[in-house]
């Protein structure tokens, strides 16, 4: 193989001009190929991408003597039967979040992949956004401290998808950041929900345990007038909120918290707080979708597994999926 | 009884001075005496109100033969005692919120008062606010049509109570909200929280479900390094935001939503979004405490009862106890 | 000429790049030829767009004879010169803003245009913006009622401009939305401001006089730490406030001011107010570069004078030439 | 003379109870009277403090034998007769904002009261605030280096003042923290204003010059929708943004500017820029006013010169005074 990974994207939607993009802009790879079933898509590629060939079968891509790697940007349910033929075929492949829609596809993706020696990476593009790496690093050097909640509101009005509730479509995010973010996993999750408008939740409320007094909680809706994108992260010695939704100062660092436990290591009857100075690090501009995609190629180029591998894609849908356990269960706790 | 009620207060910690204060700013109420235990609490009594008596006694309140009306603002805990004793000594209660530390205490407070025929009024200040009043308003008028959910958030730093948890503290505000503006009570609850500092839960996600498809959630937190009061009410018709942390413009009313449905009745497979205009109602200043005060008078001078009377207080506190139930029970849901 | 106005863009810096765009995503033109003098700048129209020749001497557009219009996105010192050969080649001319360096240079560009039978547009993007139209409807439906004042604060850091001070790089944007807004036409200006890094001055404070009561101010500034752009409007019924530096809910209309004048004509001596409701018009997600685009080639193809032709460019150079003498005169009243 | 002042109080407005309420809650000061026209002002004296005589001349105080010093809280029409018979029978004189009417008189009660050997402090309660105080740190400690700019907007909706325009109301406070932050005195000021609604200007635009490049500009505005409070300033090192609206976080100190000149001392041709990280500093909650009739006291009592003496007030009537001037002159500049 040579130095350019040569690539098929399956999908012209919302998404699919992005990875087509992306892709393009860096050195290491070139988009050969388009597949999408909607003719309008199909023009869209041909007045932007005059260059790029583009088809409404997949298979024209899945086939693909000359390309090297897939980018599957499709609805969920389709991702499993375009990935396992790419991968068949000798094909590293991208796919979006989530990776399946169960808990069995993934581990037969995985388990496919390794055989052939062939990579997958799902698409978790807020671990690579500056403000998540800035967080990343925070945590690392424990500015933090110990972790004691992860909290989040993500919401907005629409898009209801067709074939996926409100938990499938946004707390992927969530569950990937904070799977990205805390190196302890969940030991269980609850969610609760209600569909006002189909047969799909649109509105959802989930909470993942841990075995530590760590807890992870997320709003989820697509029936929220205004779009809120706002993650609370408490720490033992700091703690911080990251407000998405803006355009400057999106990381703000509070030097705030309970004092310091009393000498014989118990917190006095009269908790007393520190309130000090907020603090919002400088935030690179890079578009982590740009970087992502020169990660996916450096991990084919160097054979390395990308941290947002197909085990790393797992790890959420089998939240996903015990999140659709809670839910029928009454928002009960569903062991992982 | 002359047009006067006279009021002994039993606390003049955080919140009592605020009470005095009121009472004292309206036509029908005299304060006469406040009782803490405190000498540094009676100091700032005789050098603000020098006009009323002060003693660490609150006996000298609850067997006062010249007191009509005791206002109960101490620790939850000890709710019970004290309004019990002014009961028994045909006394008026107007008592913090949450009304007592149990339903048991709360259905043998009402039980007494109605055989004394006297006035039980807890202190939901809430509900007396002009954007709650305002809300309440759109809700009568159905400008927000069905409701869907209602969903808030009411975080900050501190203060940890001793005696109760943050939902015991906080909740309270959102449930008794709730109750005022929705007509339909809640069938179950669940909650699910951590205690990071001592044994108390001081981060918790509180659920109430209703018998239709309306949902409740709040998010109460101790250990937030901001101060958030932000509660979203998702409408049928309409939905609003209520900021109650910003100066002005608090409430926001947007026409947003669902497109209608489809002639056959069903939604499309498509949804579609309506998008219009907001609007931010004027919203009156006035202090709400001062027109619950006011109202407590007027209903023991023209017996009337309160719309949070005892019973009010009650359900409150129905769904406080089930909360604790079901953080007992791993976040499983409590019938109530 | 057929349907189909064929375009020749110079310069491909910051701005460059999306006149490139829009007018290829209308039908009514096709960019042909761009010319930059940097290599990058080619190589970055290569990739971007492979189908347009990349030059890098201006003249192959400026001679070419199958280019109708010339767009000119340069620096303001080279305005006059590119548009006058564009214009005496027989060329329409897109200019940015401002439209020259001078009042003379203006006046002979129009002169050469109407003798040419040529169109010539100055691009004052934000007149084509939704929020600017939306404000403008209200204007002129009398909602707003007597305009009082337009007050813009358009501030931020950078970027520095080699060959104008922040006035002429800042300012025309509210020249022209205020020229646009407010049929009255100002009458004299005056300016003021300080040069911290080099002999422009970067921080700048102008005024516009009118005949009437109406007054115009911007604090223009190239040193601010953040980005400001804010924008009141007070009109004698209501008043605005247009925040262009938040995603959402742009504009704002406020119900308040003075209290209608008392029966006998005059105000009271006791001025009082009047406050109402805030209401937040849905603007329409438009680009407004696109629009102006599409606006351009119908103004050529069905010979209509735009509204932001030479004549009103010029008014903006009156300005911006009267600010600078203004500035030499230590803030000194100078007539238009 | 004991270690209590004895106050006198003359006016119980908007203001007035400020005033009481402070100099009551300090050790060093007794409210000993309050004089007001206003009957209901009077009854609102005898509610809230009964200890406290209430009478409607300010006679009464000006020549009671146990009053020490005299605090003017009335329109500055009068501030010069009131002030200046306090001094002749030998009180200090605490006087509100702006100072006095005019330079002479100004000048005249400065004299009178050094020859009585009494003192007089002008409220300027701005720089007894916490985040002045912290500003003014900054500055002495070079963490902004060099000023560029002061630039403050300070608008609201009312209210109207019978005896002066938005410029003595509003521009006071700014005068005062500018002369309090920045050691430079101003050598010009220019002022450009309009008058909508009466004879007084209710909008203008104020620009300090100096004899460095420091230049400070506020717009005030007594016809905004909406309250702002902003304040921006530039400093060569690092600039601040103090927001005086807001409840948390006022003051955001950004560590942005201009790249240091080149090594041959001069900046380049292309300015090029640094952006680091946003620091909000935690400020103290403490009452300004508090603070400030402490300090009267004290001053008074240690026989020590307040910052905010006569000469400080009489500063900032000269400008005030030399605004008048501009304004009448077409905004021209005027020396000072």
């Amino acid at each position: 193989m040579s130095g350019i990974i040569r690539i098929g994207v399956i999908g012209y939607g919302y998404w699919g001009p992005n990875i087509v993009r992306n892709f393009n802009a860096i050195d290491t790879a070139q988009v050969m190929m388009v597949a999408d079933g909607a003719a309008s898509a199909l023009k869209r590629v041909k007045k932007e991408h005059p260059q790029i060939t583009a088809t409404n079968d997949p298979n024209d891509i899945l086939c693909a003597a000359d390309i090297d790697a897939v980018a599957i940007v499709t609805p969920v349910s389709t991702h499993f039967e375009l990935a396992k033929k790419a991968l068949q075929n000798g094909k590293h492949v991208f796919v979006e979040k989530p990776f399946t829609a169960s808990v069995a596809q993934a581990e037969e993706l995985i388990e496919l992949a390794e055989k052939r020696h062939l990579k997958i990476m799902v698409d978790h593009t807020f671990i690579f956004t500056s403000t998540v790496r800035k967080i990343k690093q925070l945590i690392d050097e424990d500015v933090l401290g110990n972790i004691y909640y992860y909290d989040s509101i993500r919401v907005n009005l629409g898009l209801f998808q067709h074939d996926v509730n409100v938990i499938w479509d946004l707390a992927p995010h969530d569950f990937s950041i904070m799977d990205f973010l805390i190196s302890e996993k969940p030991v269980a999750v609850q969610a609760c929900g209600k569909a006002h408008v189909n047969c799909k939740e649109n509105i959802a409320f989930v909470t993942a345990h841990f075995s530590s007094n760590v807890v992870g909680h997320f709003n989820v809706n697509w029936l929220s007038p205004v779009k809120v994108r706002l993650t609370m992260l408490g720490g033992e010695k700091k703690m911080l909120v990251w407000n998405d939704a803006v355009a400057d100062e999106k990381l703000r660092v509070y030097d705030k918290g309970i004092k310091s436990k009393s000498p014989d290591g118990e917190y006095d009857l009269r908790v007393s707080y520190r309130s000090g100075d907020m603090w919002a690090p400088k935030i690179e501009q890079t578009e982590a979708l740009k970087l992502e995609a020169d990660y996916f190629t450096r991990c084919i180029l160097d054979d390395e597994t990308p941290i947002n591998d197909g085990h790393s894609g797992l790890r959420i849908v089998r939240m996903l999926e015990a999140c659709d356990q809670s839910l029928k269960n009454q928002g009960g706790l569903v062991y992982l």
